[in-house]
């Protein structure tokens, strides 16, 4: 029998009214709404023919054996951002639930392989600027000594927030003993961007999360009199960052699917009577491409050293982070676009600019596919986030289309 | 006899030691450390034949009668900007002071006409962001609605600063009665900016403090993820700021002397994984015509609504202050350079781009000029602020050769 729908809706709004607000999704990971989230979601268990257990690195695992051990892990995360939307994250998550209840009653709780689902610890890295700290620790990524000095605002450490949860953080590598039998790993996500909407598209394949690269460039000048110094005399460090957050369109443009984006400029001494002294950028320029990411980055720094030249300043790089591009497996791409042209006239393959708990389960060399539905206006990390219903509906449908195709694949290797 | 610069010289590094720390100057009005200044300044009146008051608006004045009531003011400020210079105001007063000292010798107490020495209060603005405040209140351009909402960093606000300074917001105008029998007034400062030390020039005769049309301009974008959302689906608010940044410099080139100047910008959210939603900026410009002053804010404007359209954004000026271009006395330029030459091979002449209580002056139509001396490297408001002694040695001199010319003139009217 379908997965319903109906019970995805009903659940993600069950879960929106007890850990949401005026201000929209409050379930920031290591809090206690989170831990809320969490519980609730066991509590959803309880009819089902499972088991459950929290890992060494707090990642949430459900259990459903089947006939083979090889296992169809299914999953997302249920934390969100401060002020969240009500899609992001918990959709994939509720979605992998209702998934699996079906195929618990299709196999009369006995399927041909072990079904999982997982909600990972911690996606958003939202209060302590951790993100995929659970999929990480997972997939061996994990960075225990730099994340150790981590604090949130109020000063408290990761380390001890981790605690206050039961997760030792010495011992969150201990999460990879949860790989064992993984044959393929399912996530269903909203686009949080406008290509799906702009396109008139429910639904799409995605094909990998681009690579990052991020970096703060700073560029030194003269601070001046704005009243007293000519035009001629001037050395203004805001100048070469404005040549450079414009140059950047050109670099991404010369690619299709290239995005870089200057977020945050800070000016020093930042006032109106003053000539820009120091001027703080950021860079995040994204691609599915290595190649092509290796020389936006190369393109970016050359730029920014042209600039600072003519205009008087120099210009230091220092990297914030990086990630290599992580394509996903081209047969469970196949699968996800036939399982989509099963409930909608057109697919799409699209790479994912954002990156996903998917992407560290890719990177282990286990089969992985995305599914995106469409976010009306391309907008998340915000209370208005949304997706039509009747979008969320064929989600549900395709995805669970995915899940029957992967399961067989498994079956037939 | 001349006046001697090694009494100015000395008096400005005893003044430094009393009322500066490793930082720098500190001197901000209106703060304990100010009036230690102004009576350490009132200390050195002591053996000379003078009356001395403060007015309504507390400013210091300093008055040797003479045989006519028509009086030629010298002046400048005490105050200083936190972590200051050791020249900024403080030498146009010493320099002042010691002018006047050498008059009551030269003229035995009774100089021809009557000679004055003003030490303005808060000319920086540096605590409540309301610069020429003394001269202003002098003037009648004082604007006491509008700043009695003004309070500093602890929330004090100025009138309650005032207060205990014995200054009474309400009657700050009642310092009008100072302009009675006011011939001309002259300053003496430092340039602030890096013009005559490229020129290989110890001084200039100051043409007139330029106009400033100063704004606040704000781009509204749509802030979006940095990762999903595509280049050709952007509205990046600092795009359009970044392309008025650059234009501003085409805007102040078309004339010689202007400057356009974009201090500050702030990016929201203003965090590396998002396309700036909102962009507030500030621009400063300044020029001593007042058509070519009206004709680039009418450029920026224009400039900035076609980038706002360009990028898919709105945009919205509002004004921070303005003021007019104040061209300064003709015959005193002339005198201010005849002295110039007396002292050094070559004089220049150039406008002030930072306004200073002169201009103040001359809105009444009181005949004044400003003689500037070098600023190494053109730094001020800086504890590395600096001038040749050598320099400032010949500025005492030309300026003592000023006041001289400026008294015949007026005696001869």
């Amino acid at each position: 029998m379908p997965a319903n729908p109906q019970n995805v809706i009903a659940n993600l709004k069950e879960l929106h009214a007890l850990t949401g607000d005026d201000r929209g999704a409050q379930r920031v990971a290591f809090t206690p709404m989170w831990t809320k989230a969490r519980e609730w979601f066991v509590s959803k268990l309880k009819e089902l023919p499972v088991e459950h257990h929290f890992d060494a690195a707090g990642n949430s695992w459900v259990t459903l054996a089947g006939v083979s051990a090889r296992s169809l892990v299914l999953g997302s995360h249920l934390d969100s951002v401060p002020n969240g939307g009500w899609l992001d994250g918990c959709l994939g998550v509720l979605t992998a639930l209702e998934v699996f209840r079906a195929f618990a009653e299709d196999y009369n709780g006995r399927p041909p392989v072990t079904i999982r689902v997982v909600d990972w610890a911690d996606e958003e890295g939202a209060r302590f600027g951790r993100s995929l700290f659970g999929s990480s620790a997972f997939a061996g990524t994990h960075s225990i000594a730099a994340d150790r000095s981590r604090t949130d605002r109020e000063g408290i450490t990761l380390e001890d927030a981790l605690r206050a949860c039961q997760i030792d953080m010495d011992k969150i590598g201990n999460a990879s003993v949860e790989r064992e039998h993984l044959a393929a790993y399912l996530e269903l996500h909203i686009e949080q961007g406008p290509v799906l909407e702009r396109m008139g598209l429910p639904l799409a394949a995605v094909t990998g999360t681009k690579g990052v690269e991020r970096h703060s460039i700073v560029f030194h000048g003269q601070e001046a009199h704005s009243g007293s110094t000519p035009m001629s005399d001037r050395r203004d460090a805001l100048a070469a960052a404005a040549r450079l957050a414009l140059e950047i369109r050109s670099i991404a443009g010369k690619h299709s699917d290239s995005v870089c984006t200057m977020g945050s400029v800070k000016t020093f001494p930042g006032i109106v009577t003053a000539v820009v002294g120091r001027c703080e950028t950021t860079l995040d320029q994204r691609d599915l491409d290595a190649e092509v990411l290796a020389a936006m980055y190369r393109e970016a720094q050359e730029a920014s050293h042209r600039f600072a030249a003519q205009e008087g300043c120099t210009v230091d790089w220092s990297k914030i982070w990086s990630i290599e591009p992580i394509p996903f497996h081209p047969h469970l791409i196949d699968l996800c676009e036939e399982a989509i042209r099963e409930v909608a006239p057109r697919s799409h393959r699209m790479p994912s600019g954002p990156l996903h708990d998917a992407a560290e389960v890719a990177r282990l060399g286990v089969p992985t596919v995305m599914m995106f539905v469409q976010s009306l206006k391309g907008i998340s990390h915000n209370k208005i986030e949304d997706t039509r219903i009747e979008d969320l509906m064929l989600a549900v449908d395709a995805f669970h289309r995915l899940a029957a195709k992967t399961m067989q694949w498994i079956e037939a290797q």
